[in-house]
């Protein structure tokens, strides 16, 4: 009885030690982080210098270039590009949009979505028909949609406590809306902003119509002008009211682009890996600060954390800048597709892709109701000081979803403040001023944090 | 022992009910915040429409009458305004502030602290000592510093998580530095201001000299004027490096004003009060945005709130609009005293003055471990699915600190993200703009679903 007293104190005593090494250790990741963090000024760079960074563009190549040589300027072990072929989409001339109101007409911003074809030279005019969702949109059936032009005018719902929430619950309208309007004849497709805020921004965005279907122009429109064109509906029938636009975006051949991969080799399992990524490419419109300029320097500056305090990971820590996360999702792909190739094996993989904004904590996609009360019991209270320790069931992030192939790696998504980001998302007001440096540090830090805690203890 | 069972299962059925009507109950009132506030609203009127509202200014008497004829078009019980007498400062001219080096010199952005005095007519040039502390300061002594303007250049520690307690380690400077300087024998003083981000703005904020001391003028330097002297002090010595500002403030005789109260009364025990606060003053550089008038429109929707959702206290809910914290605290001192007068009971007080931000949850001030942990396992949950939980011991706010004097009352903190707050605080950056929507509607919904909770169950 005696030596099992003996031994459940000094099991105490260890896990106690370990514990407070680890407080000790996440401690020093954020003084790094918040007092000599690169993220703010990379962020700078990539947004100002570079730009709009839409896939196949010459600034998507010129971010390759520049993380690449930032990360050998770093030292880190090893950095490559992976080649892949990304789908070339550009937006041409400033779109226009209008509503016919009889004999007068009122401008209102819109902006084609991504993957969208252009309107004819002179532009379209019909009737307009509006619909808040696909399945009121089929119940009108061809006969009704026939020659017009769709509306989806479903507002986000603020009763959501989160925004992706509210995105995901009316996003089928862009993502889906256009190809099923295709399907029954309509000539183009209008669908509201994916944002509560009421303002001019046009926020565009891919949409996609399935391989060999009819496709159609379709555009994003304001959501003031949404508010606008369906009060003048709602006061005079169509069809006195119509709706012009044009655009004249094409896709062009698919491009070569690439892959950005930094790592630090790991000294007991060089083969077991742990992914930190974000998207490289962004929107045309914008500079891609929060989507996604601050999961690119973030997941640069845990490699950069690393280096700085001299930690020597047991596996292999590599920072992925991914290619087409926007309208494609090919360098995901060609990721996990290179992994399996080169017979790697993945433990572990972190996506920061929802903002640089104040952290919240990580989601674990699919993982055991068991698994997830282990972070909890093990982490939590490691995370609690900063703030980031909100660990639960979630998704993690289209750039790393592919992975999901290796059975043992855990996807997780890093979790922040949601409230400011459809605010400017795939807006021209997705610049570097709408990013605020700590918020930006502090995430860098929780993310290096956990793959510190990853590394050191393994996740299930 | 079968009706023991029982017993049990009746109990935890009729907690689990309670439970279940108070989940319910929280999500009716974010519902109500998110989908027919009024704050944004609010807020936006009182910044635009009003403006800056420093106690004793015209735009203060203002916003007393126009929060009194709001609560009146809201339908509260009761409306009144408590008399009170509070300090008149004026700042005159813009300042004006130089780095004279040599025969040159350089502009840089001053302003000055609240409550500080005059320069002479044609403002002061003298040597410029540096120091990072009032310590330092002391230890130099009067030898050292007579005749000298004292240059307070710690900054913010960005290693805090939470940037108030980064104000709250340099404070000091500004608070209390010109008073000691001022005892050894300085001319006058300027303080970094008290943010972490490097900028153009000074930011101005109260400074104290004690009854009947020596007074020196005193002023605010931008983050970025404080580097540029700093580096100039380094590179060549003093007295080829002076500085010199002017400023015309000046303190008036005391005006009369008032603190503006909103009441519910209580169906079970009108006399036992509930207080939600926040200030209506604010500087007068600033439309006073998040500091303080987050904390007003949150407060008044709160009661507006229970209306609208047909609610009824048990206890007395009040909203008040506090006179006088940034540069006196006489509203607060008003209310208690009232209180007292009043034989009126206080079983809580909640204060909004950290800006609307994000919702983190609420500080208890004085509890027990005991009654911290109750709170906790009652409340938590029901708090979680907001975001809202982190529920701990901590302060309150300087307005309803004042209330410690009833033994009962359980004072509150109202927490959000802190990040972004010292950005703009005390600066012409406060602004109606920098306040978002959502993260506005979430904190009052969060305030009054803890006032609820008090309502119904009490707090100990």
């Amino acid at each position: 009885m005696k030596s099992f007293k003996l031994l459940v104190a000094v099991i105490f005593l260890f896990v106690l030690t370990v514990h407070s090494q680890d407080s000790l250790v996440l401690r020093k990741i954020y003084d790094e982080a918040l007092v000599n963090g690169k993220s703010y000024e990379n962020l700078k760079y990539l947004c100002k210098q570079i730009g709009p960074r839409l896939s196949g563009s010459p600034q998507a190549q010129k971010s390759v270039e520049w993380t690449k040589s930032l990360m050998e300027s770093y030292g880190f072990d090893k950095v490559f590009l992976q080649e892949c072929m990304v789908p070339h989409w550009v937006r041409g001339e400033k779109e226009v949009g209008k509503i016919i109101n009889g004999k007068t007409s009122i401008d209102v911003p819109i902006c084609a979505l991504g993957m969208s074809p252009a309107t004819p030279k002179g532009g379209i005019t019909a009737q307009v028909i509006e619909v808040k969702s696909l399945n009121e949109l089929e119940i009108l059936g061809e006969a009704a949609i026939k020659g017009k032009i769709v509306f989806f005018n479903r507002p986000f719902d603020p009763r959501f406590i989160e925004t992706g929430k509210a995105y995901g619950a009316a996003g089928d309208q862009r993502f889906a809306g256009p190809a099923v309007a295709a399907k029954l004849g309509a000539v183009g497709v209008i669908v509201r902003s994916l944002t509560e805020s009421l303002d001019d921004y046009p926020h565009t965005g891919t949409t996609q119509f399935p391989e060999g279907s009819r496709k159609i122009p379709a555009a994003a429109i304001s959501t003031n002008g949404a508010n606008q064109l369906s009060a003048l509906l709602k006061l005079k029938k169509s069809p006195t009211v119509q709706f012009y636009f044009k655009q004249n975006c094409k896709t062009l051949p698919d491009a070569k682009s690439y892959n950005v991969v930094g790592e630090i080799t790991g000294s007991e399992s060089p083969n077991e890996f742990i992914t930190v990524g974000g998207h490289l490419d962004s929107w045309d419109l914008a500079e891609g600060a929060h989507d996604d300029g601050t999961g690119i320097v973030q997941s640069l500056e845990v490699l950069r954390i690393y280096k700085a305090m001299g930690m020597k990971p047991k596996h292999s820590i590599r920072a992925v800048m991914f290619m087409n996360e926007e309208n494609g999702g090919r360098g995901g792909d060609k990721y996990a597709e290179l992994a399996l190739k080169n017979k790697e094996q993945h433990i572990a993989a972190i996506e920061s892709d929802g903002g640089g904004f104040t952290p919240r904590g990580f989601t674990f996609q699919d993982v055991s109701t068991e698994t997830i009360n282990n972070i909890n019991s093990n982490w939590k209270e490691l995370l609690t000081p900063y703030l980031a320790d909100r660990l639960s069931k979630g998704g993690s992030g289209s750039d790393i979803a592919p992975l999901a192939v290796f059975k043992e790696a855990v996807l997780i998504g890093y979790r922040v403040d949601s409230q400011r980001y459809f605010d400017i998302h795939h807006t021209p007001n997705d610049v570097f001023e709408n990013v605020n440096k700590r918020e930006l540090e502090l995430g860098a830090a929780a993310m290096t944090a956990l793959v510190y805690l990853i590394d050191q203890h393994g996740i299930k």
